[in-house]
């Protein structure tokens, strides 16, 4: 084993080959004819979800975020384990739409909600997370053409943030739902336009690893909501406080302690139920259920050796996966966890840095880590790639054909 | 005028809306149909290959490197400007063999070239730009299947680096090509394989701005070209010293200076005359060539005021353009320049963010700018367009629909 292998490997090891989905890699491979591709493990996803669920209180709806992952066959398996899905485009509503997930459960967000997506959404009879004045003359005017009652939440952007987040979603100036203190006017334009007002939906952040901070901004987005629900039309059915729930990605990050935010959110239910008896609280995570069952597997076609430096060249790389090479929102590059998953243990180890086939030095899998000495032929995994892996990424760039996605 | 604007606007202004190609910016979006697009200007590509040729030295080949823009339709018209082309992938070459360029014109170039790329550019007959040992052995395999001679030449890893420049791609222990101190052992097994040595490629790096810089790896690109050239199995007859011109995208930065770079390049001819009389000189320019020649417009479809700040928000962004959102390698995210295609000059200006449609932070075309007072219905452009666009962004993110691109 070497250092740069996770603390703890989600996927079993057999004859040193990582299995997914039960499948040996160098067979999968087999099974998917080319490299490079992405593979999801069916009975990962299962178990996050299922772990999720016997953390927090039985009483909070569990939502998928489409746009972490909007592989059409992982969004079926996902749409049998979670309670609602929230997408932000008429492109993911149709992903979701085809899984026979009943429209109340599918809410639409998204700071630049097109006329077009907006009709489409109220057609579709999905909830619709309302960011500006303009959405709700849009919404208003599609529900008469089509003579029903368009179902809104109001998306608000709060007055806090979530600390410690990696991207911050609210608090502030933001393109992101209606600041707080515009929320009564807007929900007051709601009643006047008759429209079917559902609840709120405030995302203050994502990817955050610190349970006290999640628990913090819950805290304050049930304050928030207890104080909007008074300008409220009529009854609060729905609050969704988001998500921001992090993975760790990288050597010195530790995963998030789900348990104390599970423990916070029985009284946050328990002060809903006071408070705002008619309102579901919902969670809505898209990271946190895909990330860890997914990997990215791309095989080595080259190893050189320039000026004492051993680079493993793969045959993918940036244009598969942004994100592993530093160019998604990364403001100081790490490493992605990284292995070779047919070897993945050795008595030695070797100093290199995995490369892509790309013409610019941006094309970078890992840089100088330890692997244990891999050949041409080999696979090299990265880790945490469910999420955020092949939609965040450029495939067009150089040409280079798209690779598979495989639910296994 | 705003601050915003670049000193020197490359496309025309009539009743204070841009013209592209002749066609007035909202004319032309009608015809395209919807927004985001991309439009390229066939008369500002003109415009500037033949600036260049006029200052370069008339021995100069001039190559198109098709990374930067491989819209067929605008590498059909690079074909007709340009002496050859340089693709760094199958795929490319698929779009250049399909202007009809002759495959001598051809170079294919990339370090993790996979073994059917190399077999299908044996094929083609295009020049292969040899980066590694195993590629050597690739290629002479599928001549051998073949029964044709491939056409190689050499990709060498110099022992210096472009100075500064914005990615360096020469110098130090890389990726790319043959390490210099190499570069005679490679030369050596050319020989023995029976290989048609063509010449040498050294690429040391990419958009730099300083002439200076660029003469100077120009002058030791030469140097070492000589020196190698006494390993070489037959006569050299093509140096492609790669490019490096950098254009100019912040506040603060001026235009190359080419005729400083052309006055060099008459020396460098000559000295290339006395000592390798066989060998022309290449300048391979991808960048230079197109980049002030697109633009990418989206239209703003919302305007938002939050605590006291405008947004502006379009129907596209950072998965359309993820140079302009400053995820493309940049370290410290700088605004590209940005006006208001309908309404380039205003007496008075906002400050205001233009943000995309996409659920992120990263989803961010300009940052706090003063511009034109824009409405709902206007277009933003995004100038310097014209390279690394569409193809080095991630469309499939969130689930919208794919730009269109026009040559106009």
């Amino acid at each position: 084993m070497t250092d740069t292998m996770p603390r703890k490997l989600p996927f079993p090891v057999v004859d040193n080959c990582l299995q997914v989905g039960g499948v040996p890699l160098t067979r999968l491979a087999q099974r998917v004819g080319r490299t490079p591709f992405y593979a999801y493990d069916r009975g990962l996803l299962t178990a996050r979800a299922k772990t999720l669920r016997a953390t927090l209180p039985r009483q909070v709806r569990l939502h998928y975020s489409v746009k972490a992952n909007p592989m059409p066959a992982l969004v079926q398996h996902m749409a049998g384990l979670v309670d609602g899905c929230d997408v932000s485009s008429a492109g993911e509503l149709k992903v979701v739409l085809d899984t026979g997930m009943a429209p109340e459960h599918i809410s639409f967000s998204g700071p630049g909600k097109r006329e077009d997506e907006l009709a489409r959404a109220v057609a579709a009879g999905v909830l619709i997370n309302i960011e500006s004045m303009r959405e709700l003359q849009c919404v208003a005017r599609s529900g008469d053409r089509l003579g029903i009652r368009p179902r809104v939440a109001v998306r608000v952007n709060p007055d806090f943030e979530l600390k410690s987040s990696g991207m911050r979603m609210g608090g502030g100036a933001k393109q992101f739902g209606i600041d707080a203190e515009l929320a009564p006017q807007v929900l007051r334009q709601i009643a006047a336009l008759g429209l079917d007002f559902v609840g709120l939906h405030v995302f203050s952040g994502s990817q955050c690893l610190k349970a006290e901070a999640i628990i913090e901004a819950q805290a304050r987005t049930l304050e928030l909501a207890v104080r909007l629900a008074q300008h409220a039309p009529q009854d609060m059915r729905l609050l969704n406080m988001g998500g921001g729930f992090g993975v760790p990605y990288f050597s010195g990050e530790n995963e998030l302690d789900i348990r104390s935010i599970g423990d916070h959110l029985a009284q946050v239910v328990s002060r809903l139920e006071a408070q705002l008896p008619q309102a579901q609280l919902a969670i809505e995570l898209g990271r946190y259920l895909v990330s860890e069952a997914g990997i990215y597997v791309t095989r080595i076609i080259d190893r050189k050796v320039s000026r004492g430096h051993a680079f493993l060249v793969a045959d993918g790389g940036m244009h598969h996966h942004l994100a592993a090479s530093g160019n998604l929102g990364q403001v100081i590059r790490k490493n992605y966890p990284v292995l070779i998953g047919n070897r993945v243990a050795a008595h030695n180890s070797e100093n290199t840095s995995v490369v892509g086939p790309l013409c610019t030095p941006l094309d970078l899998i890992a840089d100088k880590i330890d692997l244990p000495p891999a050949k041409i032929g080999d696979l090299v995994v990265v880790l945490q790639s469910g999420a955020y892996g092949l939609t965040a990424s450029p495939t067009a760039f150089l040409g280079h054909p798209v690779p598979e996605e495989v639910l296994v």
